[in-house]
């Protein structure tokens, strides 16, 4: 075992899209777990947008990473050391390590996993945090019901690819957004949408929306958000009466907002929350970790035989997170994007 | 009995905001009235910002009113002739009439108002659509809890003060926003606002927001959206975690939204709804009218004994109606705009 470990830091904040050099690898010595804690090496990391605005000095729902500070991350690993009862060497554990090759937590901040639940990965995607993201916002907040229509960009990702799924079983017509022809025949074929558009054919929000208005025969009840910019402003005018929109992210702003992202102006987004008396809710799915054991036992059994299907794209070493980091943020992934540390 | 009546049309549509060609003041003969059909001599009627909306051929969730077309109001008055059993000569009634001297409409689109309860004008502001439009979106959406802190413009309004004396009477701290140092003292004095702050004393949204600051320092739990456009984009970046935001009316974007209106892009807005978990719900409350006997039944007694107080703005004349209308949507009117017609 050796008594080094690797992080990745922030080197310096992006403007705009992030760069190689706003990271930085780091080699460090091996921490020693203190008292009721517990030391982990890491098998694999998760990557998800909301990263991007931790990268950023501003005032959000979570304190920014300081420059010279470990990127944040969840993380799934082995036990090789531990001061917890709870946990013993030869474990497996999620945690929100870091980019970490290896960390050391207290145990009441880390979560068992019986690897005969399937594989480790599915604690970082279909059965963590982006799962539980996609099944809580679209039932708490989305409340579908048979016959409606819901639309949702990033339709292979694991959020978008879940809320499609579910959507789907509780008999609603399921309309995915995605970048590229790969991406909307997958959406299609592996995860049930009844049609995708590949947003990356249309130059502007008014060429999607036509092709949106054609594809929602009946218009949109649920818009599940998390892209905003050229996908909302194409939304926005075919959304029926009563209509919901879950926000759990944004990705098309997270760079700074810039070009047809102007078009959107607040006039254009008030009136129509009036006048279709919609509901919009904001929400992080960190305030809602109390519904995790519910969320498992319901789609747990879901994964395992099938009915749920889940997507990955695998990078390898630690060294290679930034880079696919940034392609992710671009829509290079193909399913919930994970780094493989070991 | 003259066997004529008037109405005001809409002569033409406006271009920003009304002028008064775009009104016209028409005599024609006195409806007869059909089987179940009644026929009131209107003594009152209301003037509210909604109708602004339907002078735009825009769709909207009420029809526009056609070129031509008699203007849309809630009235009411004196039963004159009656081919239903439910009304007779002599009772008074509240109606969606128009801008009208006379009226005829079914029985079962009229509420017969009891004169005991207090003055028949209250059926058009303060137990009438605007209180009820205050008391339905505050409970149902804003969810008042004690301790918070409201902010409600248009503070001396019908709706507006309602809701601020509910959210007192919830043990809220309410702050209004008003236009004139007379309007701020009334709010404080007459519907018992903590403070209240005069926008024209503002020059723009930042110098706004900073008072807002100063006079909600524990931040915005609910903002109850009647006029959008600079006050919207003070209180945004104040509002509280998991703040609601009910939206009933949009005042300042009624005439095109213009100037200052453009700093408030959809990323602010999108992010704050994000990064602070807020609901936004737009609403209106013609789809609400089943709440109706409810609300009279808690309200009513409140208003009769004096514990909710209400203000009228009485203009004379039907003719007087276009200039009363126009100047209240510059904030020209000092309470609820009503139009007295005999």
């Amino acid at each position: 075992m050796s008594d080094q470990m690797q992080r990745v830091v922030l080197a310096s904040r992006p403007n705009g899209a992030p760069t190689a050099d706003n990271f930085r690898l780091e080699t460090s010595a091996l921490p020693i777990p203190g008292p009721e804690e517990v030391l982990v090496k890491l098998h694999y990391m998760s990557l998800d947008p909301y990263m991007r605005g931790r990268m950023d000095d501003a005032k959000s729902y979570a304190a920014p990473v300081p420059v010279g500070g470990t990127m944040e991350a969840g993380a799934v690993g082995e036990v090789i050391a531990s001061n917890s009862p709870v946990f013993k060497p030869g474990d497996f554990a999620f945690g929100m390590f870091g980019w970490v090759s290896h960390g050391c937590l207290p145990a009441s901040q880390l979560q068992k996993l019986d690897p005969n639940h399937g594989p480790i990965t599915a604690a970082l995607g279909v059965l963590g945090m982006p799962g539980l993201t996609g099944w809580f916002g679209l039932n708490e907040y989305g409340k579908p019901k048979a016959g409606e229509t819901l639309v949702v960009a990033a339709a292979t990702g694991p959020v978008g690819s879940m809320v499609g799924q579910l959507a789907k079983r509780a008999g609603l017509r399921t309309v995915g957004i995605a970048g590229g022809a790969d991406k909307c025949g997958l959406a299609v074929e592996t995860f049930g949408f009844d049609a995708c558009l590949d947003h990356r054919a249309y130059n502007d929000a008014a060429a999607l929306r036509t092709a949106l208005e054609a594809t929602c025969p009946h218009g949109i009840d649920i818009y599940y958000e998390n892209v905003a910019g050229k996908v909302l402003e194409a939304v926005l005018p075919l959304m029926n009466d009563f209509g919901r929109i879950p926000v759990c992210g944004m990705i098309s702003y997270y760079g700074g907002a810039k070009g047809a992202d102007a078009d959107l102006t607040a006039p254009m987004i008030w009136r129509t929350v009036l006048v279709k008396f919609l509901s919009v809710q904001g929400f992080i799915i960190m305030n809602h970790f109390d519904r995790h054991p519910e969320f498992l036992k319901e789609i747990g059994p879901l994964v395992a035989n099938g009915e749920i299907r889940y997507l990955e794209d695998i990078a390898k070493g630690l060294e290679s997170a930034p880079a696919a980091f940034m392609a992710m943020l671009e829509g290079g992934n193909m399913g919930k994007q994970i780094v493989k540390l070991v």
